[in-house]
């Protein structure tokens, strides 16, 4: 794709030359990605909605977006849902065509992502590669999770399901478990303190606390997460994001034509997805996630951009230890420097790097296929100057997902487009 | 895209005519999709294999293919895998990129698809669409299920979560129950008699008997199928496909690349996605699926070619009805024609469109999310002259993978590229 630079002696080309030169400078352009970008989102409250059924919650996303976008819902022309388990947590599979049937969106290719937590950061990805490919041009992306009409025990042996079941599960390993491992780890070999852990779940919920689509609004003290009950040592209750419900849509297609559709359109400039080891027994290292390493390459690349150039991150807090891990492996700070960041505030709503202005998984809660979704509604509404916390001018976002134990992530940079 | 076309007047073009002349004939190249290949397949034996995991079975099937691919599998860019519904029958997650990893495919993206029993078809259309477009080289495919790990009782309510459970499932639902009642539709809108639906099942078990990767071996006879027991009237056992363990998978790139790596390659001409009526209360009729009309419409269109012009069909005989009405959606008989042609032989191996060579749904077994790649499996068996029942000299193949009551659909069509 980078044969299409035109060479320092173009005009001393012979024939032949020429024609070789022409070949592959359109061949750049064939083989060139369009311009994608978001011109709606829509989301449901994230709560228990006990009352509700999965479908329910997808469809209001659903209708929320389309009526953001302001488009008629006959241009849609596909639909990828992220959804983790609603077969197992609420005996509901195809999910995804049953959304397009709801939608009214006609026969339309409907397909349900999932790679575990990170199921609608996927659902995004395959929206926006699919659209800059030029298969379809628009594209509605949803993810939705409904976990609280199960018992604490069900969501999280379903949960411990992203894992890989044959090898670590046999040792009775759960996701908290997995987790507090590498809070041990972290402590071990970068000295971070459980004050600085528990500020990740202080700013998280003081943000939480005012954004109207959080599930949890109560501020907390690192006393009260410190002197919480354990979960699983060294995590306690405070550390650990809750289980929650509810659904995020957008509507995506290529950047020119969002430019005419929609005043503030934000562009997708960088997409990577990617997997890690898949079960503990094949982790070189508890305190790195090789998946998150991997797909923030592919998305700082394709967007041309570096760590220190990035305004705003929402980042996957599903444990408190893992936003530092993250915020590290996303080469926001150096691997040890995340306890220490959070704590001195710098990555508060006003600090250098605001990390998870929304209140990340633990505040505002976390229906695992739409986790991925929600990270980009908040960044949507950043970049666009809307957000209920809202960061100084932010101009350029990151989203980060991830899912099992580090087994695969996806990382999407967002830009202003107006 | 249709804009490319070369104007009878060509000659007679202003400047300003030729420029736009040459942007719109570029853009027909620029837009124009790659011609895609399967280049190597593998499946594990369809059975019950309780004493197996399912991370095993997908294993086994995609070093099957890769190596019946003889490529090298660093070459592989992205895995889309097919399954319904792990976390609910055998609780594990996250089953694309626990067979990245297991495969040695690296860090590479990978992405389970969902839709209902369509869950594969799915796989391989977004293989096929991604090298289409140039987003990558070289995919894999894979689909699997096991479900015999788990009692009839949870499999039969699992596999009626692909209905839509708000609307239908309340009043008891289940899909044995709904396809009799498409069974008892077709008889009195068409004059289908018990006879001939027997005939499918009698076929598939005839075909399945002698195909070394069926479950079932035993052949049956119309009266056997008449007599046996009622699972819902009129559907007796014989009419219903056997809960069933397996995978399989394939390797897919560009065809120009097939052509060196492969000395039988078996290109993908059509490729169509479509969504139903998700509820049996929407439904206008009980004896034909939207979703396979426009699924099926999209993959002719796309091939260019009618369906007279099909040699093989492998297509989703859920139950025995489901293969009368497939027939007919497709196009392949008129409606109410496809009992008789069933009961004429015309169906047969040796008939004039062979319909599930393979033994089908019914016979070779039906692990959900492996079934769309089971029937593709076989069609380039079929092509490439290699099936256990062969088919004389078939130049295109179709197909055809069903999921929920007509939820979801996928076609595709495939022709000999050697």
């Amino acid at each position: 794709m980078k044969n299409g630079a035109i060479p320092d002696n173009i005009n001393q080309l012979n024939a032949e030359e020429r024609i070789e030169f022409l070949f592959n400078f359109l061949a750049l352009e064939v083989l060139d990605m369009r311009d994608v970008s978001i011109i709606g989102v829509g989301t449901t409250p994230f709560s228990k909605h006990k009352e509700r059924g999965i479908a329910d919650l997808s469809l209001e996303a659903g209708r929320k977006a389309i009526e953001d976008a302001g488009i008629d819902k006959s241009k849609i022309e596909a639909l990828y849902l992220g959804n983790y388990a609603a077969e197992a947590l609420v005996g509901q599979g195809s999910l995804a065509a049953i959304t397009g049937r709801n939608l009214g969106l006609g026969q339309i290719p409907c397909t349900r992502t999932e790679g575990a937590c990170a199921s609608a950061g996927i659902a995004l990805r395959e929206s926006f590669l699919t659209i800059a490919a030029g298969i379809y041009d628009v594209v509605i992306a949803v993810g939705a999770e409904q976990m609280s009409t199960c018992s604490t025990g069900v969501v999280t042996s379903v949960l411990a399901g992203a894992g890989d079941t044959t090898m670590d599960n046999i040792y009775g390993l759960t996701f908290p478990g997995f987790f507090g491992l590498v809070l041990r780890k972290h402590m071990e070999e970068f000295g971070t303190t459980r004050d600085q852990v528990s500020c990740v779940s202080v700013k998280n919920h003081h943000n939480g606390a005012t954004n109207p689509i959080a599930y949890l609004k109560d501020e907390i003290t690192v006393e009260g997460v410190n002197e919480s009950r354990f979960i699983a040592d060294p995590l306690t209750l405070y550390d650990c994001c809750p289980i929650t419900d509810g659904a995020v849509a957008m509507v995506l297609c290529p950047s020119d034509m969002a430019r005419d559709l929609c005043k503030k359109p934000v562009k997708v400039v960088g997409s990577g997805h990617a997997i890690g080891t898949t079960s503990i027994l094949q982790m070189e290292s508890f305190t790195t996630f090789p998946a998150t390493l991997k797909a923030a390459e592919m998305a700082y690349q394709m967007a041309g951009v570096k760590p220190e150039d990035i305004d705003v991150v929402e980042l996957h807090d599903c444990f408190t230890i893992a936003e530092i891990v993250d915020s590290e492996d996303l080469g926001l700070f150096e691997k040890g420097e995340g306890g220490p960041a959070v704590e001195s505030g710098r990555t508060a709503v006003d600090g250098e790097l605001p990390i998870n202005p929304s209140g990340g998984l633990i505040s505002r809660g976390h229906p695992v296929g739409a986790t991925g979704l929600a990270q980009v509604y908040e960044l949507v509404l950043q970049l666009k100057g809307e957000a209920a916390n809202q960061v100084k001018n932010p101009e350029l976002g990151l989203a980060h997902n991830l899912g099992g134990s580090g087994a695969v992530s996806t990382v999407h940079i967002l830009s202003k487009d107006f």
